[in-house]
C-alpha cells in the first residue's frame, strides 16, 4: 500500500494499470482514494447514491453522459464532478487514462455485487 | 461558484489565479475542495491537525519539507499526501503551480487567524 508522504508519479503509475475499466488505487487522504483507470468504449449506466465522483483526464478523451442532463466531453487537464445520485455513463472514443477521486470503497459500478476489486499499485 | 457537473480546465483556471500562496477553489466534492495555487519561495512551517492535504504539481517543482521527516522534491504529475498533524513547509525554487485537495475550510496556514481567504474561480 502506498503510504501517505510517498511520491506518486501519475505517468509511472499508469504503466502499472492492468486491464480496462479497472481502477487502481494510488493514494488515500481523508477517507478518499485517488485511483487510475484506463478505459475504452462505453461503460454501464450507474450512479453512486451517497458519494460524488471526480473525473480528471490524464490522456485521451471521455464523454460523461448524464441520463437526465447534458453530456460533456472532457480532455486532458479537465476536471468534472458527478454529484451523488446522478446516473451517468462514461464513453471513451478510444483509449483514455483517467484519474478518479471518491470515497474509499465506492463500487465503480454503483453496486457492490458487480464492482471491480481495486488493487493498490 | 463552479457547480458540480461543470467542466473545470486546470490550464485555463490557472490564468485566473491571482497572487502567490493564495489558493483559489475550482471544484467541490464530498466536502473536499480542489484548489489551485501559484507559489514561489518558502512558506511558513505549519500543520493541519485533523486533515490530510494532497499536493499535485501542475507546473514547476516544489520541495515538501517535513519538520520530523524526509524532504521530498515533487515535479509535474507528482502527487503527495501530507498526513494530518504532520508539520510541513513547501519551498519552491521558482514559480510553481499546484493543485491542492483537502476538506473545505481548511486554513492554508493551519491557523484561521492567518489563513488566506480562498475565492472560487
Amino acid at each position: 500500500m502506498a503510504a501517505p508522504d510517498t511520491v506518486v508519479n501519475i505517468e509511472s503509475k499508469f504503466e502499472k494499470v492492468e486491464g480496462l475499466w479497472s481502477p487502481h488505487i494510488v493514494a488515500e487522504f481523508n477517507g478518499m482514494h485517488v485511483k487510475l483507470a484506463r478505459i475504452d468504449g462505453e461503460f454501464m449506466w450507474h450512479s453512486h447514491e451517497d458519494t460524488d465522483e471526480v473525473f480528471m483526464v490524464h490522456r485521451g478523451s471521455v464523454e460523461i453522459q448524464l441520463r437526465d442532463g447534458v453530456s460533456t466531453i472532457l480532455g486532458p487537464g479537465d476536471v468534472y464532478v458527478v454529484p451523488a445520485g446522478v446516473e451517468h455513463r462514461p464513453v471513451a472514443p478510444g483509449e483514455c487514462e483517467l484519474v478518479l477521486i471518491e470515497p474509499a470503497a465506492t463500487p465503480n459500478t454503483g453496486d457492490r455485487a458487480t464492482a471491480a476489486s481495486e488493487p493498490w499499485i
